[in-house]
């Protein structure tokens, strides 16, 4: 079929206006995240079903004409997973419903193009809460956390995504429904069809609704920040905080360069500069949040800078027995806050250079000290400025190179770079992604990470799902 | 081969120690837990290697000769899922060591033979909880939990087993080692393996060994229990619960059969007969264990039967302001007395009649009520008695048939009830199987629980693991 064949054919199954083949829209649906790393795509079409026999009609049409199918929601990923190379873009962000919300049975049913912060928000307004935070609340979808299994901080404690999804509805190929789990909370009755789908980044279908577990919301919730003089000390404070025993919720860092580009915007006093940073989370009832915040702080507290008289108004100079060197934040909203500029580390880290090369490399939480160094090392080889931030307690380093976008030779060295991370990961005993996925940008490194028998099962589940290859192609998994 | 031919085939590859083909040993892995409802199998050859190696050699040498394999843990399944149809039985008993325990890091790493008993201990040791409790953690293997995706009571609040394991080393035909995840607690680099395999009872691949990820173990736990006249008012109850917001570690229910079994042995003072209990547990602190217990008691209270003067002197009579009807245990070693005689419930309803025939059904929460009063209506049109009891929370049901195994009729009759039980968790909206997995008992009932699609494509997958169909055939996964 000519495109414009394929285009009025679409328009008439789906109706007009749920096809496009020009304008901003369509433009904006080559790029996702990765945008800022100067990656685009290139596509025929782009279609937006509002309804799950849509998407059936649509996946049900590519496949009968041999059409690639990319599967995108809100455009935020951030391994290329949403860029497509040719063919249809299939947005999920018209299937916004919330199908169903159940406070007394801490579940929601929601569909694939509700975005995050929507799925937070009616759950808080219920008292009960929605652990997972890949943040870009606004504009990532549950539909494209589920395709990657996003993170977050509070990952540490409450699990990545998947954790708190129980069952999907799914077209797969040819275009057929398929429900895996539902709203129960256990079930062995198959093999686990909804964890293989969620993370499979589109390639094995396109999930069109979630049912969602959700708990009571906490309280209150307390923030404790420790500033140190380098990664070792501050990685010997995130250990000291597991050894002791401390569930905290969320176990951050941030390293010299990542505070460099980021402590300007803190929304509280704080150092004028600093080599390393811990934030610990703490919530429950506003006396369990108490204390944890005291047994934190006095954890942080061993090896954390004791701020000069002037330097950091906000920590504790270690007065009356208070623990030194130590920002405490108590209540949901100052840490709210705490949050909300912790979500804008990738902004202002992407801001000193115009672009950034950011990946999301694991390693085992023992080794964080040595990635954090091995980092900037990487980058001093390839002549890069580099930095790391990100979930020190899940081992999960957000490492990055800065780069200028118009600097081809830059580019070039930022890639470079980023396959010795992979390497390094790997040899550390890590994982090449831990929250964002393999997307286009790491398929050539996952036969070294998984191993030759690794990747033939998982091309064969592929082609079990999508005979034809046809959805997403070219991402997550390496066929052949 | 002939019988001798393998045998003396497998004796000079594994050992002469690590092949049976009678004897004691030999007998008992031709049952699993099923065997209180008079299932048996058949097998030519018992195996029991005591290393990665060996298991890849049985492996490869079954799968050289066509061999069925199955693999077998503690033997204390409930879906005949490690009961044999003739072939190789492979026991991961000897595969028992702990590889390494990190108390500091959270984690351990144990091979797939050691108990469940075991890995709760060395956690808690070390200061640290293994939440999963399926029950018979001195017979079960963790590798059979794995197998099986078991619960438990504290799956409410922690999840099943599945959760809390990171990473697996499993064999896989023709007799290769494959490793999913490992020792980080967050990995999108491939499809989700790890998940796949958990609770794919043997018919993917033999789990050898598992990464697991613990938590700090709480300070103190507190049960509270309330009796109620029936499942309706019981039911509200345990609505009330989550309606309240109270995230209780365990959230139980007995109705009244399975009541009248249990209560001569329950470890604390309560009425001699009751028509429904719920049984709530909380952990943490002593203060919030304390702040939960009075929240716990207060919600059940509603509803409960207020006590006599001498019938259940363990009950609150309600002065002093205390929540009239209410049994409450603080404290971790009288909570472990309640949670012995919980994990021997169904040893003592089995021990009404000799057997029984009981299932592990699902529904979504708000349908409890009404499985607790069906299972006890279906038993009644097939002229048995019935009970159930299980984890309220998770709406998962030990629904239970009453038979004697020396009488035919009732067999068959428990077979019928059997089968309109799964018809009536998939016409509430649930699932056919919990915890027990389906083993070889639930097989014809997967296509009306999962529908066509769904079962072609585990077909599919099991196709691309095993390609000859020899792990565990006819388990789980229907073909064709």
């Amino acid at each position: 079929l000519s495109l414009s064949e394929t285009s009025a054919s679409l328009r008439e199954l789906l109706g007009p206006d749920r096809v496009l083949t020009d304008g901003p829209e369509f433009r904006r649906a080559l790029q996702d995240g990765t945008g800022n790393r100067g990656i685009s795509g290139s596509a025929s079409l782009f279609v937006e079903p509002a309804s799950t026999a849509e998407v059936v009609t649509a996946m049900a049409f590519c496949y009968e004409n041999d059409l690639p199918l990319v599967t995108r929601g809100g455009g935020t990923g951030l391994a290329g997973g949403a860029v497509p190379d040719g063919g249809v873009v299939l947005s999920v962000e018209r299937l916004n419903r919330v199908r169903s919300i159940d406070p007394g049975l801490w579940r929601m049913e929601v569909e694939a193009g509700v975005t995050t912060g929507t799925v937070h928000r009616k759950a808080l307004e219920n008292g009960l809460l929605f652990p997972p935070d890949p943040g870009a609340g606004e504009q990532s979808t549950i539909g494209g956390n589920i395709a990657t299994n996003a993170g977050g901080p509070h990952a540490f404690r409450y699990g990545v995504t998947g954790s708190w999804v129980t069952g999907l509805e799914v077209v797969v190929p040819p275009g057929r429904v398929i429900r895996t789990g539902g709203p129960v909370r256990k079930d062995v009755s198959g093999l686990d069809l909804t964890s293989l789908m969620i993370g499979s980044e589109g390639t094995l279908g396109v999930v069109t609704a979630a049912w969602l577990r959700l708990v009571p919301a906490p309280e209150s919730r307390g923030v404790v920040v420790g500033i140190y003089e380098d990664a070792g000390t501050g990685c010997d404070a995130v250990a000291a905080v597991m050894a002791a025993g401390i569930q905290a919720t969320a176990l951050e860092f941030l390293d010299r360069g990542a505070l460099a580009a980021s402590l300007g915007s803190f929304p509280f006093d704080c150092p004028a500069e600093a080599g390393f940073a811990v934030i610990a989370e703490a919530d429950g009832t506003a006396s369990e949040v108490e204390r944890m915040v005291t047994e934190l702080a006095e954890v942080l507290s061993a090896g954390a800078i004791p701020p000069g008289d002037s330097a950091a108004p906000g920590f504790s100079g270690g007065a009356d027995g208070a623990a030194a060197g130590i920002l405490t934040i108590i209540g949901r909203t100052e840490a709210d806050a705490l949050w909300a500029w912790r979500d804008g580390v990738s902004y202002a880290v992407a801001a000193q250079r115009g672009g950034k090369i950011s990946e999301d490399i694991v390693v085992p939480v023992e080794r964080l000290g040595e990635a954090v160094a091995e980092t900037v090392e990487i980058g001093e080889r390839h002549g890069l400025e580099a930095c790391s931030w990100g979930h020190a307690g899940d081992g999960n380093l957000h490492s990055t190179f800065l780069v200028d976008l118009a600097d081809p030779d830059q580019m070039v060295r930022g890639k470079a770079a980023s396959d010795e991370l992979f390497g390094m990961a790997i040899r550390l005993g890590g994982s090449i992604s831990g929250e964002h996925g393999i997307g286009s940008l790491k398929t050539a490194h996952v036969r070294q990470a998984l191993g030759d028998t690794v990747v033939e099962l998982q091309a064969d589940i592929k082609r079990a799902f999508d005979p034809k290859l046809l959805l997403n192609p070219g991402k997550k998994i390496p066929l052949g």
